[in-house]
């Protein structure tokens, strides 16, 4: 069995549930000091560029009390900072990863868990194979995180369940809101997601929690057409007043060419400048309906809304930090953490490591049976998909009015 | 004791927490009821359009169960419609008093109630005014709502102590969010307050839980000055890396003019357009500073986020429709409900009611003692006004994973 010291960062986008992984991390990481076989977890600050500055925090003294565990996994956001640092390969840079594995053996690191998305995973990868690659024995493990949902190989990310219940609790909330009118109006709400449309798939939630949605929903999966759009809103304009239109950020066109990279508004100082989907649609729908129209971004709150958890994402997000210390425990290194969903009977995951080499870089679009033929809803397919992913709340402590947050550093 | 039937209905832009006094409304007439005073309760569905129009819901029916009644308190938006008319005076228009007071009549009406903002206290003036000079007994009576808190004579109005809590929610967790990296950059978050900056104001309660708020805030009450601003940004930015700014929507120059009606940008069509106090802002930090830079604005959000309740909200907001009917049985009309508060020891409400025409038209600005000398900050003072008004939460019932909201018409 490796015995020594162990280290964690987290990286990329900050996410609700991405210190419920780290703090599924420091409690295993804790098990393990149970048998002897981690002496100490720091905590890097700032991810690998802190680590490379030994900017770091002891996570067994900041967790002493482990109530405060409970705390940590309903903060939101990076608890031990995020950076954006893409290591270059060690052909090309083998200085860097010299000084890596310096300061590895300085601190007697032989486990090495890192939190983040596509270029934490890549991180993951390049260290495991350059440590092997000169005989330096350590774990290096990769677990995800991102909102997006768009990793490939496990079947959901952390992080996604409690975005995808803040989106649909908000547009649930919204349906409420604008329905009290008599007057034609069209919302326009904008959903995080660039490359693929989980996040605002997940807006037709509504549908089976007393059964209104929004009247349609595009995703970045089916090329986006003006006429066909402008003509399903008249269609649903038939049928009642207050309409709700919910788009990817990253919707586009047959030809590829992003909805909201229109550039014909120009800026004070005459510089082109990015409309957003939202605006290119509610600017449309204004010329050729004529109707009130209004466009919401949903915007950051959507990867930091820790006041509106999925309880199943938080409890999944812990157990996935536990699993990848015994993965590493249990002697695996370059691989990423996944869940798998067992399909016999009801919801059930479970957690599995696989080489991060099947993961990087590709993008797990939604898939097309999820959306109606039309290219402008979410079907019972989806729905099933989706809908276990946000249920459950966690019971949060409050200061003063508002949820406890941990501040490490 | 007046004897017959009630009608109750909600006016101008929604809440999060109208509905509670529509059913503290319903409640205070429940009980009446069992004194053999208000026979039925009638809901006019869209305000007095829907009244017009005899578009009724009988509300003892729909509340047969009175735990439906929770889940009225915890749904967002006027259940019963909403609606933006304003009545003409009766000097104006005497047939339109004549065919409300037919209606009154023909469905024995004897108390009114209206919840709304400006406009509903106009109404619940002019037609208490007119059925007294016609000599038809019926007690009209107002009670207020908008999360803009800026209602005269009141201490605070139903609503805003719900949309406070979620703005100075969204705010603590967005400074989470934007701490993450080490890069410099400045968040700027536009609040709802066309004329005063109550719920701006609250983004400064993180400060009393966790020790952290806003950078700057600025309000409508004072003046904005482009320099001033940029100066304390750059102040700003020599302590920390990540910023965070509030604006009101409604922020302006000394001449008057909004900062958010800045038209220099044209629209596809070649339109001028507004841009938004936050978006000028983000242009100005991008030509003077050249950081990265965001702007977020919160949006409808701040009206309906019903999974974010204010627990004191909820149950003032009760407590006043419960008020309103015993005013009304107590012999009172053409007066709206207000709240007293109670400074002689910690934080005590009571209800009053007091004749419509002190309150209507005004606007309650946010004293400036509750704000900074140099404009950019709340004071103690401020935060002591603000904070017993977001304290507690209310417990939801949720529909897979989504909070319960009802549903009337």
């Amino acid at each position: 069995m490796l015995k020594g010291n162990a280290v964690v960062g987290q990286s990329g986008g900050p996410t609700a549930a991405i210190n419920a992984t780290l703090s599924g991390v420091i409690r295993g990481a804790m098990a393990a000091k149970e048998k002897g076989i981690i002496d100490n977890l720091y905590g890097m600050i700032n991810g690998i560029e802190g680590f490379l500055e030994e900017r770091f925090v002891n996570l067994f003294d900041a967790f002493s009390e482990s109530e405060k565990l409970k705390t940590l996994e309903a903060t939101p956001a990076a608890a031990l900072g995020s950076c954006r640092k893409r290591l270059k390969s060690y052909s090309d840079d083998e200085q860097l990863y010299i000084k890596i594995v310096e300061k590895l053996k300085k601190y007697n690191i032989r486990y090495f868990f890192y939190i983040g998305g596509n270029d934490s995973m890549d991180t993951t990868d390049k260290l495991s194979s350059y440590c092997e690659s000169i005989g330096y024995d350590i774990k290096v493990i990769g677990v995800p995180k991102t909102i997006d949902n768009d990793l490939l190989v496990t079947d959901h990310t952390p992080g996604f369940g409690s975005a995808a219940k803040y989106v649909a609790t908000t547009v649930k909330e919204l349906m409420r809101d604008i329905s009290v009118y008599t007057v034609k109006a069209v919302t326009i709400v904008e959903i995080m997601g660039r490359d693929a449309g989980w996040l605002t798939a997940s807006s037709v939630l509504p549908l089976i929690s007393g059964g209104i949605a929004p009247d349609l929903i595009y995703l970045p999966e089916v090329a986006f057409d003006k006429d066909e759009f402008i003509s399903s809103v008249k269609a649903a304009m038939e049928k009642h007043s207050g309409l709700l239109v919910c788009v990817s950020e990253g919707i586009r066109y047959a030809d590829g060419e992003y909805v909201g990279a229109d550039s014909s508004k120009v800026d004070a100082f005459g510089h082109k400048m990015l409309s957003g989907a939202s605006n290119v649609l509610k600017d449309l729908v204004k010329e050729k309906l004529g109707c009130k129209v209004r466009a919401i971004e949903l915007n950051l709150p959507q990867r930091c809304a820790a006041h509106c958890l999925s309880k199943t994402d938080i409890d999944e997000s812990v157990e996935i930090g536990k699993a990848a210390v015994s993965a590493a425990v249990d002697g695996k290194s370059g691989v990423m953490m996944i869940f798998v969903r067992e399909t016999s009977d009801g919801y059930k995951i479970r957690t599995d490591a696989v080489p991060v080499s099947e993961i990087a870089n590709g993008v797990k679009k939604v898939p097309r049976e999820f959306i109606n033929k039309e290219g402008n809803f979410i079907t019972e397919e989806g729905i099933e998909y989706l809908k276990p992913l946000i249920m459950g709340e966690v019971s949060l402590d409050y200061d003063n009015g508002l949820p406890r947050h941990i501040v490490l550093y």
